[in-house]
């Protein structure tokens, strides 16, 4: 059976960001499911994703708790309403504030996994706290505060850049 | 006057940083100067660095503070001791957390300037606050925690990646 990724669900509109959009082939693509309680990402760094030769880059690590987070957060509002992914009215969330403590050095040759558990959901906010394990050890751990923005509010946004 | 940036004094095997190794082809090549007290990196992100259409993705953000922060520890604990930058002994810094706060979507289709301010030098911790400027709009801020790492020990853990 496949297991349609949190990602999956995401309009076209909202499927372009470099971390996470199906539709950004230069990105990362990464693509969240549920594993219990918890969330799971796998992502395998390229070779030229380092810091110093055979380490991960930390603004690679940012960036998979980033979008590990928002996707998580979507997931989770849909969850607590006992609904869907792709019904209607959506769950969009946007990225508050993220924090990412660097706790070892990350090996950069094997595949990581990144687990979210879901902190708080207190109105529009929902808090994500992520860990980061690379051959099973725990390398950086992470908060991420998401906030709901409203999908009529987004193509908003969209559409007068694009008239720029 | 060509003004020489902290990342050109860095030695090779600390030049294949994806955020900011003048060696890596794939990455982003930052530079960052000294502009008074404050340090300043300029960027301009691809079309297809998205969050969503017209906006640039958090993660790219979050790196770009990373290594502008930890590039700026480095000049300024140079500064402190009153040493140009390529003198011994070398000062190196990894990041310990990354705090970033998104205050508002960031425009893609401008170049972003990264403007640092050292807030703490203590002992081997270096805190480093970050602001990123959109068309002269804050649009995300960050403080950056580094620790100084003896260059001797960074060159041992590259050694031991590379016998794996």
């Amino acid at each position: 059976m496949n297991i349609k990724a949190f990602q999956d669900y995401y309009p076209d509109h909202l499927s372009h960001c470099y971390g996470c959009g199906s539709l950004n082939e230069h990105g990362y693509q990464i693509k969240t499911v549920w594993d219990g309680d918890e969330t799971v990402t796998t992502f395998t760094p390229q070779p030229y994703h380092t810091a110093v030769p055979g380490f991960v880059y930390g603004g690679l690590i940012a960036s998979l708790i980033d979008c590990h987070g928002t996707g998580s957060a979507a997931a989770a509002m849909y969850k607590q309403e006992n609904r869907e992914m792709d019904t209607e009215p959506s769950f969009r969330f946007l990225t508050g504030s993220l924090n990412v403590k660097y706790v070892k050095p990350t090996p950069i040759d094997c595949t990581l996994e990144i687990r979210g558990k879901i902190k708080e959901i207190s109105g529009k906010k929902v808090t994500v706290d992520v860990e980061v394990f690379a051959n099973g050890v725990v390398t950086a751990t992470g908060e991420v505060i998401t906030i709901q923005v409203p999908d009529k509010y987004i193509k908003e946004i969209i559409k007068n850049a694009a008239k720029k």
